[in-house]
Parts: structure tokens; sequence; C-alpha cells
């Protein structure tokens, strides 16, 4: 390739931010961010990323405020929320041409299939993301952990191997000093993320506690792994196997790493949308189809269905 | 009786400042009440009972600040919470002779059993309150709904039928307009409780929400409703037939009913203990000896327990 892979950051927080800017830093990709509120900051101030891996301060990444003002580039990240999806047809109708790859960072299951519908699913790669990340103010990054990304093929025709499409993303994002690792099975990566997510993110909201509390509660950290085992048996339901090992991995992980407030308890702290659907309710809906019945995480997601519309509805709590 | 029976209302609060006031107020009973905090605002300023039946002003009751100072008495009814019963080998030590009848009415399941192991389980009684009532200040009770007590004998050689003991207690206790029913099954009614105990009390702190709150949501009657299945299977588990229509009727009522603050929300805004152990750990793992997993209550289970020692270890929560 003479000229470098152009990239639209659909997003630019705590992933979009990091891993755009870590592709614009390295010089390896022409990386185009869309912002929202902090346009006007990162246009005067900059992208500053503070990460384990290295801080910097992208005095003039190329921002914008509207997709219509975007290029057309080779790949779009989809970075922002699933709960801001209602912006994505827009968005990708304007940063996509026919070869465009559409690669989903997104956090839960089957949540290609937004994107899948309006650039076709031959053209979507989805891929989990294994980061402590946050953004700590407009325009400022802050990665404290870890920051692998799996990722692979959503549609079922390529599903199943590592295409060469993929080989040379990772490539690319590796040059950028990503750990961008292909597999084969993006379904199964999905719930391997799942393990994760389910617990903390539900836990960290409904108990209002970060991820070192949890860790140190006896009954919190059962619960937690009851949990992760009723998603271990969703994903098997629906053809995915999840070792015990990932469990104990993942509960071991967690437990070493610094404090952590999940991305769902910023959101619901912050007042905005928490994604429910995504994270818990397709995979419900998913494993139910394939005939498991997900009793544990179906309390988590009665319990965030309430505590997410009482927030949108403007209720103040109770307390 | 020439002379009127003799009650010690151990624990002066939403429950026994209620009836301990409705059998003193009416003239039926000689009642003596043990408090604690409230002790000499009570002495002075006398129990003011607000109710739905009729609201009163006891001016002098017979009220104590140690149990070592009330005589013996007929019949001694045990109010408080279950994680006050640290107190009760005292308590029921200084009050009870060998003809003493125990009645407990606290919430949760097998909670007879720290009384029983005192003064034997063919002296112990328990029951069940369905009502709305709480302690809105010293001394100071608030009535809002219902009011039904359904009781039963406590010591299996005893259960299975209504007692002549259980006629005359359930007499008198109407003539001081208590809605007082015998039942033949203590163990039936006590899971009948929980059916409401177990969602309303545990969602309740957990989402920080009343009762209005909790049937308004689509998710969390849903999940309440669930909750209530869980709890038939337990208690069918453990021989208790639980109907679908009692499950209906709690639903309907709690609609209907006026917002209310569970009990252990209050106890938990208050920064008390919590009952987890009485009303889900005990009925938790009566199930599981007998052969049933209660998952969905689990999950509650857990939750309330890390709240509650997070409380207790008085860690201000990461909110």
């Amino acid at each position: 390739m003479s000229r470098k892979t152009s990239y639209a950051i659909l997003g630019t927080g705590a992933l979009g931010g990091l891993y755009g800017g870590m592709l614009a830093n390295s010089g390896v990709g022409d990386v185009h961010f869309l912002l929202r509120s902090d346009f006007q900051q990162v246009k005067s101030a900059g992208l500053r990323v503070e990460s384990i891996g290295g801080d910097f301060l992208l005095t003039s990444p190329q921002v914008y405020q509207s997709p219509a003002d975007m290029p057309k580039v080779d790949v779009a990240i989809v970075c922002w929320k699933t709960t801001a999806n209602d912006a994505l047809p827009e968005a990708l109708a304007a940063v996509c041409g026919p070869r465009t790859l559409v690669l989903v960072l997104q956090n839960g299951y089957q949540i290609e299939e937004d994107a899948a519908r309006i650039v076709g699913a031959e053209n979507v790669l989805g891929g989990c993301c294994f980061l402590c990340s946050n953004k700590i103010g407009p325009g400022h990054i802050r990665h404290i952990d870890y920051g692998r990304i799996a990722f692979g093929e959503y549609s079922p025709k390529l599903a199943g191997s590592i295409t060469p499409r993929m080989q040379q993303l990772a490539d690319e994002f590796r040059q950028a000093g990503i750990d961008m690792q292909p597999a084969e099975d993006l379904q199964t990566v999905r719930w391997r993320k799942l393990v994760w997510n389910i617990p903390y993110n539900g836990l960290s909201v409904i108990l209002q506690a970060d991820t070192r509390a949890i860790m140190d509660s006896p009954a919190a950290s059962a619960l937690t792994e009851s949990l992760m085992r009723d998603v271990q048996g969703a994903a098997a339901a629906c053809g995915s196997a999840v070792e015990d090992e990932h469990i104990q991995k993942m509960l071991g992980d967690t437990r070493k790493m610094v404090p952590y407030d999940s991305s769902m308890l910023l959101d619901y702290r912050a007042g905005r949308p928490i994604e429910v659907e995504a994270i818990f309710g397709n995979p419900i809906r998913a494993a139910l189809k394939a005939g498991y019945r997900s009793t544990k995480i179906e309390v988590l997601y009665e319990q965030l269905r309430f505590l997410g519309e009482r927030q949108t509805r403007n209720l103040t709590p109770v307390t």
C-alpha cells in the first residue's frame, strides 16, 4: 500500500480516542475523528491520551462534528455506545464507499446487526476490547490497564477463518502498538467478553461498586462467578464454548486489576443511557431461542431495565 | 379469666407499637413494653399510634428500658428484627415463667428457632403480619394499610391443628381490633409471607424503590413475579403449597397499595442491619436441603449480603 489506510473513528471516547489516537500518533493511519460534545475542545486543544503504553497529545487531529463533512474511508470503526446507534445510518452513509470495512468495537451480542443492515454483513467485522480505559474529561482519555482487541468476520459466510483483510488490519494495528488479535470465531470472542461484562457492568451499576469492592466481597464475588457460569451456559447453547479456565482467568485478572469503574457505571452516574439490551437483553434472548434460560442474568437484566428506565425518565431516585 | 392476660412487647416499633398499643388501648391486655432508644420519649410523652383503624395516644404505657425490670407475663411477643436477637436470651429469661407463651412475629423462615432454644419449641408460636406500618419517629407509629396476623404453633408436635391456646389468643386480639387468624400450618403461612417479603424487601433496597415504583415498572414487576415463583418452588420443596392465586393476589394487592417503603429499605437507609439471613439465607438453605435451588432468590441474597456488609463496615458507598 502506498498511501496510509484511512480510518473513521465513530465516537472519540474511551475506546475510539485511545485506539484512533494510537493509529494517528504512530503515523500508521490517516485518522478522521467524529466527535460531538468534545468537538470544540479537541479542535482547539487536541486529543490527550494518558496510557500505560505511553502518554501523548495529538495537537491537531482531523476532527469532525458532522459525518457529512467526513471523507470516505477504508475502515470505519464504530466506537460509540450501542445506545447511540440511531446515528449510525447517517454516519456510515457518509464515510463508507463500496469497499469500506466497518469494524464494530461495541460491547454486547449481535450488535453488528445495525451496521450489517446498512452496509451488508460481508463488509462488517466485529471486535471486543479487553481494556480499562475511561474518558476522564473532554478530549481526555485515561487508559489504565490491558488493551487487547480480539476481532473477527461477522458474516456467516466468512466466519471460521482468518481472512487476508483481517490479517492486514491486525498488522496495521500492531504497528500502532495495539495488541490486535484475529479470531476465527467472533461469536465466541463476544461470549468470552460477556463473561466479564455481564457480571461487572451489571453489578457495578446495581451495587454502586467498583471491581475491587466486588472482588473483595465474598458475596459479590460468588455472585460474579455464578453469573459467569450462566453466561457460559448461554454461550454453549448458542454454540460457543467458554472454558472454565476462562472464567477463572477473568476472576483472577479482575482481582489483580486496579479498582475500575465499569463504563456502564460511569454512564449511569453521568445520567447517560446504559447498554442494557446489547449486553443483557440480546444474549438472554439468543440463548432462550437456543433453549437455554439465563436465570441469573435475567435478574440483573430486569434490575438494570428498571434503573435505566428510571434514569431516562429523569425521575429522582427515592433516596 | 378473671384478670387480664399480660403481654410483654419485645421491641416497640412498627409492629410491637401497633399491636401492643391496640391490646393496651382497647383495655384487653395488661401490656408491658420493652423499649431501647425511644424509652425516655415514650415514658414522658406516651406512645402515639396513627392507624387506619383509628388514631390513639397511650399517655402512660407500662414501659421498661431493661428486661430485668419487667414482670413475668402470660404472652411474650417478639417484635424486634431478627438482627436484634442477641438480646433474646436475656429478655425471655426475664419475662417467661413456665407457662409463658412466646409469639414470634418476626419476618423470615425458621426464625422461631432462637426462641425455641430458650423456652422450648412447645411454648413457641409464630406469626406473620400482613401490614404496612412504620415507626416514623420516637414512640410514633404510623399504620397505613392492612393489618392481619396469621399465626400458628411452632412445635412439630402441635402443628397441624388449631390449639385451644391459639383460639384464646385469637379471640383476645380480635377484641382489641386486630385481625388475628389462627392457621394450622405455620410454615405455609411463613412461605406465603415470604412471597411478599423476598421480592419487595429485596428489590426495595437494591433498587432504592418503593412498592409503587416497583409495580409501575414492567421490568421490576416482572422480576417480582418471577421471584415469587422461585419462592413458590422453594416452598413446595419444603412441603408448603403456595397457590398461583396467592401470587396474583400479592401482586394485585401491592399494586393497589399506597406507595410503601419496606421495613428493610427503612432499615438500610437508617444504617441499621438488614435481615438478610432470616428472609433470604434461611429459605434458600432450607429449600436447597430439600433439593430445590432458588436461583433467582440467590442473586438477591448475594446482592443484599454485599450491601449489608458494606453498610456494616461503615464504608461509604462509591456513589
